[in-house]
């Protein structure tokens, strides 16, 4: 009953089993680890390309922070939307990695960028003008803040709105696997396809242990050097990086990160459907793993002693996240809550 | 025989034992979980006193730089030996986290500070003068780069010895293990007793799959906070905590920390007896799990040859390190090569 | 005829007089010269009060981010209006010299921020919340980037309701003389008095060839030697400061400063006239030397072609600012453009 | 008698001339005045090219660290001498324009780069690994801070000794003026023909109020856009620049700079001749206007109670540094007490 958020779930056991499997035998470290070429290949069939490089660190704020400091100078700004996670919720990472850039705050419902704010930061983007701080990079965020997802197709439109200016485009996937469900996209088409140069993909929420991958396609490749040094100075260069390798293997092998991320969204339709039968409104389309719901006070209450855990969100809704540990069984122990009858 | 690193070597079955059985049920995130105040425990048994707050961290270049960013405000210079791990193979890692902060060199033989030059920067501290940087922050490191080590009472008179000045004393510790068995002294007497304000207790080289602990000792409480938010933004804090806490358990636990280091430094001791026997010189005092071995060009071709690996250290050594997987066999192997009768 | 910006003027002559009376014999370097003293005794007066110290810089975006740098660490916020010049005319500086503070944005009609987003953001103040980037300071600006002023007992109500949060009070006062004109307020009220902790004001905008004051009062003077570290390592403490304090103290010394603002805010009384007079109508209040009037595209051309210089400003407004050096002369032509029989 | 620093001198009457001349009509801000123009005109006959871009700054601890953040990533290092002004004199400021970058610190007699040091490190040079901070620039300053001279051979040397490994060369000329009447060498010389990339060109000491000149030659110019938005984020793009431009426009006009320097470096070898003829030792060959005299004691107090002012130096020795204003009186009356019958 604890839908505070996926991140309490535990690992899936086949990461485990991944990680007993790679403690054997000497290794060489930080990164030159025979599971990094496994990984390699197998990211090259999940992407359909061979045109990129990857990273692995054990954080989603790191691996976001050090993607977009490879993108944007100190002098620069990263556009995104007012309630992305890398404004909200990393405690200035951003600022931090980069040595001082600036977030270009742009508003939109459910946590995702309205192309109409989008296009005039487009339009007033003069790069050249010294005492302003230009945007270089822009972060979209599949799945957003809000559970909500954009269509590949949504994103390949901002990317063409960015025509010409040399924006690069990074895409935070810390639930992709959650949207490429929903959506029906697949990674290549939420990714390079639709013209992103950077993704951060987190497995963590969606089943590993600690594990995000930071892919470079295409020309954004060229960042590879620098990406590893950034990763070394900020302490995501471990030294027994095989214990990362193993956990990327495992999740990405038979595409059991799809399968976990795919039983997270059915729970969290089950759970909207809950609430919607009760006529407890939802306050976003529940496109992932992720349900808000517009609570009265009674239901919250009802929901916190049946021993619920969710958390109140900013706009007045209350979170409720499942993960891939989630069992139907916890999802009708709500349901039955919200059904009682002394319920006004 | 991988002497390159004790970062080559697997974790020990009892970290991985550990990781299955914290695989259980949701926890708290972010360091909230229930393991950490087993780590608490644990600690206040090893190093005898309550005064203390921790961290932990995958990464001893985080683990450092993260202590040292407490200690030293980006303006002032933190003072360490030529040699350095925080020097020489951290990428700059200070002068990242602390935003600017300089590092003071100063010399000694073995990578141990030497006490005259230590006394000179203290006599020319003068932090009222704005033009010069002036130090805020003491590293020391136990065992050092070069695999020597400090008695307790060498650091406790360094601490004396800037008496009045405000210099906080930090202590990397990266392989404390094997300078506390090899001294003989206790956790407490080479950390708070010896006046350590901040240790980075270095458990992955020991024997863990990625686990480093930071310790503020008496007045660098007042730090936590702060060292809270800087490994947040750095992405040190991640969402699954509990396989960090649950390696710190395995490890502190029963003493297998320094069972593990016990284990490598006498693999080292018959290394560098294997050397000795055989008329090749030792660069240092093997006071640890490495020994520095002034081969000659012949001998070392010779145990490359066997399949041994190492690396050639400044100075014109060979850096061999041990580890806690390291086998009697692995060492015969080489003593026999070394004792080839066609050797010159 | 050039109302680009105030900053297109010269020095006032009694300015170039006292650095002609600076230039002999010996003086010490880096702001030991004895004009220094004059400065002091001179603020003094000013400002009614002895409990204060002060910096002087030739840059207000180096005087704004000095000053928030003592009062922000690199890991909070600094919560100020979204037209506010330290976020958008500055380059990213306070990120810079603070090494990666955030902006905490907040709305409200004529760059003067509304007093009920103010205190919504008040509420939410969780300091100990560590994935999150509290507020550490509040920067107000009095003139405001639209022309408009806040009154003492405006600025005095913000401090109020922040009352408990521990957040310092930092007033921007590029264009301060102007807004003390405006309102009638003496400079004690305006700050210290009203809470402000600290005030960098401007005197390069008002007359002075290039010298900004930052002032730190009461308890904020704690931060002195800080502020003297950051200025000196940010290339902010010239060694022959005497040219500096020389031009501090001709422009304060009888009050020369608060005259030329008010002759700027008289000629912008005269234009702002001028437009209402001829049906255009302002944008904002004008409420010290800036007048931004809604031009029709036949008025802008008619005024451009008569040889007016002035910006477009966000909003659809153009900003006309007038200096001490604007003559009522140029005012005239301008009012004879607009009054045009031709025009429709 | 003051013979403290060149700072503590006064402005040439011919720059408060310039000020006086530039005083009178609007100008565009922030470097678009039509001083900006003429002061690239007199530097193209002064370098005898016009492959260069420049910008001004009021303060040489800037004009050093904002050239060399334009030529160093926050992830690398800058080479310079162990007593060089940026490491010891600037209080970080390197790191912090750099967002972080280190020093890498050679030795050599008389704050001269020691070759065999400097082909240490560039053997040394290996970018491609990761956990090192490989050099991106070298830092040479001349004339140094001993008081010594490189001659533009020796420059060329240590450029042609990097050849291949894309290190940047950047000049510190604090004091460039001195170097050059006393070597002898061109401008264009002692920079671009001898491979600087960079030359920070001091005024201030050599004769201005406060003026130095960031020249960036041939392939550097490059950075000319970045070095343009550092410093505008740093403060130092002031509004009103028309009154550094006419400062350095003064100076520089017929060779007015060099006429100055060659003053203070004559007053300087009559300096050095009264100390020796009175048989005290120099402890580095005084090339410009510095003398670094090996005073007893005895003689130290006669000097100071006839009321001159010198520092006392590192490695024993006492500074008197001549300037601009120092008068051939001011040596004789130090000649005359070193003189005296009763020293023995």
């Amino acid at each position: 009953m604890n839908f505070g958020s996926d991140t309490t779930a535990p690992a899936h056991p086949r990461v485990l089993e991944a990680l007993a499997r790679a403690n054997t035998g000497t290794q060489p470290s930080y990164g030159d680890d025979a599971g990094m070429s496994r990984v390699r290949t197998v990211l090259a069939q999940t992407f359909e390309t061979e045109d990129f490089d990857f990273w692995l660190v054990a954080s989603g704020t790191a691996a976001n922070a050090i993607a977009l400091a490879c993108l944007c100078p100190s002098t620069g700004a990263i556009l995104c939307h007012r309630e992305a996670h890398i404004e909200r919720d990393e405690r200035g990472a951003p600022g931090f990695f980069t040595g001082g850039a600036q977030l270009r705050l742009v508003p939109g419902f459910g946590a995702r960028i309205d192309p109409a704010a989008f296009a005039a930061a487009v339009d007033e983007h003069n790069p050249g003008f010294v005492h302003e701080t230009p945007v270089h990079a822009v972060s979209l965020t599949n799945l957003t803040e809000c559970g909500t997802a954009y269509q590949p197709a949504e994103i390949a439109a901002f990317v063409r709105r960015a025509s010409g200016t040399g924006f690069w485009f990074h895409l935070d996937g810390a639930r992709l696997g959650n949207a490429l469900v929903s959506t029906g996209a697949s990674p290549a088409e939420m990714s390079w396809k639709a013209g992103i140069d950077v993704l951060t993909l987190g497995l963590t929420k969606t089943g590993a242990m600690g594990c995000e991958i930071i892919l470079l396609f295409g020309k954004a490749r060229d960042k590879m050097q620098e990406l590893r040094i950034r990763a070394k100075r900020a302490g995501h260069m471990p030294a027994k990086m095989r214990y990362l390798s193993a956990q990327a293997e495992a999740m990405l092998t038979g595409g059991l990160w799809l399968e976990l991320a795919g039983h997270a969204n059915a729970m969290a339709q089950e759970l909207a459907g809950a609430f919607t039968e009760a006529g407890v409104d939802l306050a976003y389309p529940p496109d992932g793993n992720e349900v808000f719901a517009l609570l009265g006070a009674q239901d919250g209450e009802a929901l916190k002693a049946a021993g619920a855990r969710f958390y109140a969100w900013p706009g007045g809704s209350s979170r409720f996240v499942c993960s891939w540990a989630t069992s139907p069984e916890e999802i009708a122990v709500l349901r039955a809550v919200l059904n009682r009858p002394q319920r006004v």
